[in-house]
């Protein structure tokens, strides 16, 4: 059980697990593979304060080293869902943890979902390859490749016997009733069983039912409270500018407020 | 004349001078001496991302190295008075320089003046020893020493021909009605023709009347934007927590909506 899990390893996620864990609270940072994401491919950031012209993997593992040296743990995997309650269960890849609150940073928000995507999710509709890769064994599955290592996944399904479409388009529905009977992509229709949706991150309103959004972003207020108790969002997921330092401070302040909302 | 001025210059006005300066906006940092300053005293930063248990003094003199590559002009000197208009003056030490915008960074804010000191601002209470000086040679004047450069400019007033009462405490009351009469002091009066009263920095809603507060705070909106347009706050001074990464993050904000705003 853990004091506070941050969805997503970005700045803003890697500013709140130091600072929380400056105020000696136990913090565990979920994030799919950090040499996946935009900021690790950038070749020179101009203005963070301090450290002038560095390189985003330079970066980015500076505060890496700095989240783990302070004792964040920091696990990998793609958060596929979370249950709320008194307490958080996050899953995520094969593994789940429990936090007794949350902080988003989640990045900048996939707002857009595909025809047919919400009405048919869990009824052929899978975020997680490793989760629900099983049930279609022998199958036919179709995997919509939006993340980097969507790859490797799709290879899984192929690995445990599933017949696998790859598709790389983001001109996707997902059609059926009462679940997926086919997917049409570019126009094509693909008949199948189960369709994988495979991206870098699901949006937040979608891993959490009543999260309020502003504009497309996760609504928060200036100490980084979003509509549900317990959750705090901080970095591009709440809006723009798209900057690091920023990313940094909101983590900051929503550690700060994670850590006062525990201590009730 | 400058794109941006941004008046305090610790981590919020760095970082705003930064970011504006990737953006090609000119940008003159207006400061008392850094080495004054509570970051610079301070032996150890836990929670700047990226530059783990570094020393207050060196992150901030590889924040002010950085705003300097950059190309940010760093200018030195208390801000004694800003004049609105289409454009901004700012009057600092004996000098004074031109903004088309302003970003306010004055740290924590001194909300408090003494009794009797916004009545009779002056006339003969002044915020700036070597702006209205020479007004008071050979009289009696008394110079509240609040801010830890305060002592030279008590010297600079006795050098002038001031007949001079240095005062250390926080316990002060400015008496008269058309003008300065006496202070008292710690229940003490004294009779005197002027009262110097030499703060960190001055309260930025007594720099720029109209300017609103919130909660003694300057009031912000996400985008850093104030109550007065043109002019954006970033850091302490727009409220708690008082954090670095918390400052550099609204610091960067203020900037690029301070670059939007001068592009209208």
């Amino acid at each position: 059980m853990y004091d506070i899990i941050t969805i997503g390893g970005g700045p803003a996620a890697l500013s709140a697990a130091i600072t929380a864990r400056a105020r000696n609270k136990t913090v565990a940072v979920i994030s799919a593979d950090y040499r996946m994401s935009g900021l690790y491919k950038a070749p020179e950031i101009l203005n963070y304060p301090g450290l002038p012209a560095i390189s985003g993997s330079e970066l980015l593992e500076r505060m890496i080293d700095h989240a783990r040296a302070m004792g964040a743990e920091l696990l990998e995997g793609r958060t596929v869902s979370v249950i709320p309650g008194e307490t958080f269960f996050v899953s995520y890849g094969q593994e789940f943890a429990e936090g007794k609150s949350l902080i988003l940073s989640t990045g900048i928000v996939q707002t857009n979902t595909f025809p047919g995507e919400a009405e048919l999710l869990g009824r052929g509709v899978s975020y997680c390859a490793t989760c629900d890769g099983m049930l279609y064994r022998g199958k036919d599955v179709c995997v919509v490749c939006a993340a980097p290592d969507a790859e490797s996944e799709a290879d899984y399904l192929s690995s445990i016997g599933c017949r696998v479409t790859k598709l790389k388009t983001n001109r996707v529905t997902v059609n059926g009733s009462a679940k997926v009977e086919s997917v049409t992509a570019d126009g094509q229709e693909i008949p199948c069983d189960a369709v994988f949706i495979l991206r870098r991150s699901i949006a937040p309103a979608t891993l959490l039912p009543g999260l309020e959004l502003a504009g497309g972003h996760i609504a928060v207020n200036a100490r980084m409270e979003t509509s549900i108790p317990g959750v705090f969002a901080a970095g591009d997921c709440t809006g723009q500018p798209y900057q690091i330092s920023k990313a940094a401070g909101e983590g900051q302040v929503a550690a700060l407020t994670a850590v006062e909302y525990l201590s009730r």
